[in-house]
């Protein structure tokens, strides 16, 4: 068995992402364990025919007994326990995760002296819905999952999360911890915080107002029902790419708020936002080739792939040299 | 033939909403035809079948002499050259519209002297789509059907128009013009004005944000595909309303900005956010009963039941008084 093809795999926190992880690994052939914190959690997954335990040492020394991957499922607010036990129980093993932010992860992976075999993780998918009774095996199908390439990389760890995402259904999108961070910001975080400011700007209007409401206000408001909880976990630790892109939208905001008062016109405002909707329509995934991990500038390739909009959807078993 | 139950309807703009209203009354068992200022327009209804046309004063005359309904079913920018024909062809007729904003027509209403048998209506419905094309008949299947209240409202015309709504499939909402311009500013022009925003953010972060964006930015931006003549349309003629819920928002927003700025919270917005899009999930239509159009009151009734979020689902033939 090589490295490529090894399909151990431990998964720490099975909500909604990393159950629904576990159940699409399995079903590709993974033998699969988890761990969860919640007594009914840890039920509900078994009586549903998967391993998943309560006890975090016995997992983790499992995987440390297989060199399992391992991959860190859990908001921000609870990666640094996981962290710290992983550092006793299998600092070893190769690590990602699938928090929604890559530098504050990647530095608590660094305080913890697990770095040289991380590569960060963040599969774009996910519900209003939470805890195992909402995951479903097809959750990442088509999804694009962000894989680490930033400088220092291990090609074997990054080979394995590549073909775990693949393996999941996803495309993967090759990119550096800062400008994950900062895209997400703009495409994922950033609308949860005008989702919140919608629904809290209808409810102002009161019953009149709700029972107007059709598909405009539902869809822009659909993330305000996410838990408030989940979505402070998810925004407040990528506070300083929020706040940028945060007084942009304000910025806009505010010169649309000008002209409609002055010129009575939403001209600028309604064609550029137009034009990008458009965009966001039109764009087409590209397929990145040629993938040869651990080769000379093999991080740098993907970095600039990566940021031009492409995505891995195979890694071929390259042929061995004559 | 009673008022009540006299179906024939002229529809004056045969796009998404108007050529979707026409079928659906049409399949409802009216005499419906229309008018359509576009060749190509006119062309795509009569090859479907119906009876629309591109002479105005003959579709004018024929409502003139059968009494029809007539709706203006066109954006606001194209409501006066409306009004102004009917005026002229056929200013005897019951009249109502299914513009997005009720103040700046009733005003042009007055200007062409035809408020005596108007009654303001929007249906809340619609798609990204527009052109007959994109017309089907169940369009406003469940939709809430705002129709107007304004004091002075003659009870024969407000019942036409009800029963036109509720003969599409809609409910009908009582609500009187300024009123339904406040809360639409809230629950319709709001949305758009953030999904351009939204879009123009993403678009910002370039082809790597646009790859990563998933749900949360798909749904949040997603009538930013509306045509930004439409949006204008809409959104522009209910600009007093409109400002004042974005200064509000605005607010929200650069509070919320100062949260995560000075303590990396976002306590207070999703905490209001996630309650209000509680509120709007939980909110359940109930129904207005015994209504009797020209009663005493009659209209006061109507405005309180519609902004205590009441829907009227049904309009009983009244027994005849001993």
């Amino acid at each position: 068995m090589t490295a490529d093809d090894h399909k151990a795999l431990c998964v720490l926190g099975t909500g909604l992402i990393g159950g629904s992880l576990l159940r699409a690994a399995t079903a590709a052939g993974y033998t699969g364990w988890g761990y969860n914190r919640s007594a009914p959690g840890v039920a509900a997954a078994r009586a549903t025919g998967f391993d998943v335990t309560g006890d975090l040492p016995a997992a983790l020394r499992r995987a440390a007994d297989t060199d399992a991957l391992i991959v860190v499922a859990v908001p921000m607010p609870a990666v640094n326990p996981m962290l710290d036990a992983i550092a006793q129980y299998a600092p070893q093993c190769p690590l990602t995760d699938v928090v929604s932010v890559k530098s504050p992860v990647a530095a608590a992976v660094r305080r913890y002296g697990l770095e040289e075999r991380y590569v960060g993780g963040h599969p774009m998918a996910g519900t209003a819905e939470s805890g195992w009774q909402a995951t479903v095996p097809d959750l990442f199908r088509d999804a694009a999952w962000a894989v680490g390439v930033d400088p220092g990389t291990d090609p074997g760890t990054w080979t394995r999360v590549t073909r775990l995402a693949l393996d999941c259904g996803a495309v993967a999108v090759p990119v550096i911890a800062s400008e994950h961070d900062r895209a997400v910001a703009r495409i994922s975080h950033l609308p949860h915080v005008l989702a919140e400011a919608l629904a809290v700007a209808g409810a102002r209007g009161g019953d009149l107002a709700l029972g107007l409401a059709a598909g405009s206000f539902r869809d822009g408001t659909r993330v305000a029902a996410t838990s408030p909880d989940l979505v402070r976990a998810i925004c407040e630790p990528n506070s300083d790419a929020l706040l940028a892109v945060l007084d942009e939208t304000l910025a806009a905001l505010t010169e649309a708020r000008e002209s409609l008062s002055e010129h009575t016109s939403l001209d600028e405002l309604t064609a550029t936002g137009h034009a990008a909707r458009q965009r966001y329509e039109s764009a087409r995934r590209w397929e990145i080739t040629d993938i040869d991990p651990g080769a000379p500038g093999w991080l740098e390739k993907l970095q600039e792939a990566g940021r031009a909009g492409g995505v891995i959807t195979r890694l071929d078993t390259r042929p061995e040299p004559d």
